[in-house]
């Protein structure tokens, strides 16, 4: 298989469709991002590593920092945080509070904003500085010391944080915050404002493509582990679009509103695709349509 | 692998289970089966077929038949169904309206009742027998000419059917319906009350481990279609417990009130279970239980 | 005080308000009504009665029915029937399922379409003939033995009755009706198709103005009673609107989709008021905008 | 009319009501108050006063003052406040959030916690202290220049007020707070946590009575608005009981989890009651109970 003849193609193919979208405008630092930037990366278990377009721009990972917050909350503590957090679709758009509230503040998984402000919390309980853990952990897998916060991005959210502070409140006041609100927003908006490549993640998500086993040949997580992992992400990893994500792409995937998506080939490889024009679910327009072609392409549906 | 070996020791595991639920008890034919039973199948794609405990025992398919309206509406007319129905998890309770009125009359995905409301509609039109065109395919593949529709538990569900009824209307006062409310009602109660044993309809969703090849060895539906119908069969086939279900088994897989669950293993086989007594999202206890147990002997997890 | 001129000059003032809604167009025979008919009519409680504009033309009834249906129930059954339906505002848009689904079949007022479904219901066990108990009272309390149901619009109802039918259903599910299902909506439908104008309405709902007296002299209802159909017109009588009703309007009142609103000021008067035009809750622009200048004119607000 | 003795005879009757209820308990300070106190004050718009048991004793007004709040929003500013908050019944609990993420952040009254807070806040823009206003207008109206905020009380609320804290940021995340969601919650805390007894209330609210004139004889209110603060009162003051309270009772009123309810007889008088032990609506159940005999006694219900 060509695989590198594969990418360049999608590139091609997926050029345009940034104008069917728009970037994300609720905080002035991911606004000014060019919708028409788009990259891919394949990362083969065996390490090798393809790329085509922007693959080694580095972007604001967002939500895509909710797969390995819950992989490192799990790593420590495998089962317990299912106590505090469901896995279950949500079915209603991704920063709801209705269901938060019918569920007395169980949120239904970990992957919508309520569910990892919970994760988060565990992780700040267990390490003393979850932010810090996550950027380890990438660090680490990646194996690119320079991962960093974007300093600008991670002020801006807290600026305009009203809406994750509401969840975070209504969290505490179901009891379902160990740590104060403040601390676990702190972190939660510097974890989101982590800033990567398609390179970093593709080599960073690696382990969940190799059962749990680390870019660095140890066991982070158990070949069990791994598997639920890409099991919630399959279900509830691209916000209410996760039906027609399995539809069409039929990967474990995860988005983030900066544009990119990390998705998984079990036993085979980790894809990462990244182009900022979002479409009305909160998801990559020009990302979802180059993991359709990836996966007509390769024949590596899960299904 | 001792296929035969893990059915077995799988039977002996879940057999105390039984007590953790109980039978359907909304009809009273249903509320009459033993909780005790319980059987499971196996079909590989080569049509070996290996079964234990009560694999041979009719039972009522119930909502297992959505599976096999769906691929035959996808068979005669691919993809204009989605124009009527969504298909997304749900994230409410199976057979709620709330979703429904929100949506406008577009049902969230075809394995909810109002969904497989809409497909039984179609199929009805496509061929003027909605529920004989579903017994046709199942008696074709199952290659077991008795296949039947248990009149007792049709006359049953249509005598307390109030709530489908419900749903039908107000499908149809969104234009959601083409044929008379009566008649899709009247064909949907009768695919529901087809009876079939776990051998039968591993065999007959055999086509879905196989890339949409019929046991007769001519193509059902195309590759594509056939990954699709899995795909929703993951995201929406087992109520809102969707999540869990792809957590602790792995497979897409779908179930009935009846006690019935069939999962596909994409490439190697289809796996359907059997057991009454159901837990509190309608889905069977002990056929959850074996098939968590066979995904983990076997490692076949799609994840 | 010069109530034929008051009248008069707010004939005059709503004139032009038609334009700003629309007439309601769900059935063919509602959505002929010119939208510029307007008129007036205030009963004395002494049986003086005054009108203005089209104040003799008859138009469709609908849920101005409602009101009648619920002081036949009580006139026969005191306080049986709030077990079955509640007496709450609904906050929700008039035909809602969603309120119906969550209280678990109990509708949260009697004067939206679920809550008069059980109404009807229950006067077909008591009567045997709901929409025929309903006509009766209104020619006797109006004085007119022509009011009949049109039967074009019953008609009409009855091919376009999928919602009502679709709740009819739901309530039946939760075994919340009497009566089949057919039966229910045959009355329902016969009872809104009623056509009556203006003067005739003003006197037939006279009584909640006396007390529970009827216009023959006789007590219908018992002062306590009477009071308590006032309270629930005012929290429930138009729809999601009631609190804007009560702001402006300041007086019990029920609105009906042909356009018509019955009023009430305890002690002194009723007042109906019809313009077909409907604003975005489904109530008379023109009849709002009346009852509002009314009650400022005359101080007659409750408040 | 032996008002005195109406009264009596009403402490006598509701004297064991205080069982069936439960104090609220949500914070350490109102939990301790002994459910067996109850008084009744009615202050006639001539300014005669009379009172029956616990009439002098002060309690925590908590919600009541949201009645004052809004009528100093409107004695500056008239209209401007519908604006930013319905006046619609919520027809669901008191502090659901489901309603504000459905209506993008626009309370549908002023009597729930979210329409307070937008009240609070305009408030606090108008005057620079909304806790000292509502104060000033109580010890004005009550003739008492004793009343004051119990700081124990307040503080508590503040400490375990993190879900006014997340209602707050949810309001702000709509742009409907023009102030720091902390200086709107430390007023707020403090308007809620002012004690007063039944007397200083009944004296307080007369205004309401009294077409708007202060008991200093000047206009604080034009009648007009005078009217629609009661029509505010009648539809949305008691919580999701609004139509119960107006079936039993027939009078505008507002509740209060202290235990206070305040209602107004138009044109006649104030009535004030007090029982810590709260119903499942979250009204006092001696309180209702009482007002339901005195509007039965006197006949002076609006309907």
């Amino acid at each position: 298989m060509d695989m590198q003849g594969i990418l360049d193609e999608i590139v091609e193919r997926v050029a345009t469709l940034c104008h069917q979208g728009s970037v994300a405008a609720y905080i002035p630092s991911l606004s000014q991002v060019s919708p028409e930037k788009f990259g891919i990366c394949v990362a083969m278990a065996d390490g090798t590593v393809y790329g085509a377009g922007d693959w080694r721009t580095p972007f604001s990972i967002q939500s895509l920092s909710k797969v390995f917050s819950l992989a490192l909350v799990m790593s420590y503590d495998y089962d317990s945080i299912w106590r505090r957090v469901f896995r279950e679709p949500s079915g209603t758009p991704f920063n709801s509070m209705v269901q938060l509230e019918a569920d007395r503040g169980i949120p239904r998984n970990p992957f919508i904003n309520a569910g990892a402000l919970v994760v988060t919390d565990r992780l700040l309980t267990l390490t003393g500085d979850a932010a810090g853990s996550v950027r380890g952990l990438l660090r680490r897998e990646s194996g690119n010391p320079e991962v960093e916060v974007d300093e600008v991005v991670a002020a801006s959210e807290a600026g305009h944080g009203h809406r994750n502070a509401s969840m975070a409140h209504l969290l505490a006041s179901y009891g379902n915050l160990e740590n104060p609100v403040d601390d676990v927003l702190a972190n939660y908006f510097n974890q989101c404002a982590l800033e990567m490549s398609c390179e970093d993640l593709a080599k960073a998500s690696l382990f969940l493509a190799r059962h749990g086993v680390s870019t660095g040949g140890t066991p982070f997580l158990s070949p069990n582990q791994s598997k639920r992992v890409n099991a919630v992400m399959l279900t509830c990893g691209t916000y209410d679009a996760a039906g027609e994500f399995a539809y069409r792409v039929g990967l474990p995937g995860k988005s983030g509103v900066g544009g990119g998506i990390v998705a998984i080939v079990p036993g085979r490889c980790s894809v990462t695709v990244w182009g900022p024009a979002l479409g009305p679910n909160g998801n990559s327009v020009a990302g979802i349509a180059a993991l359709d072609a990836f996966t007509a392409r390769t024949e590596w549906s899960i299904f």
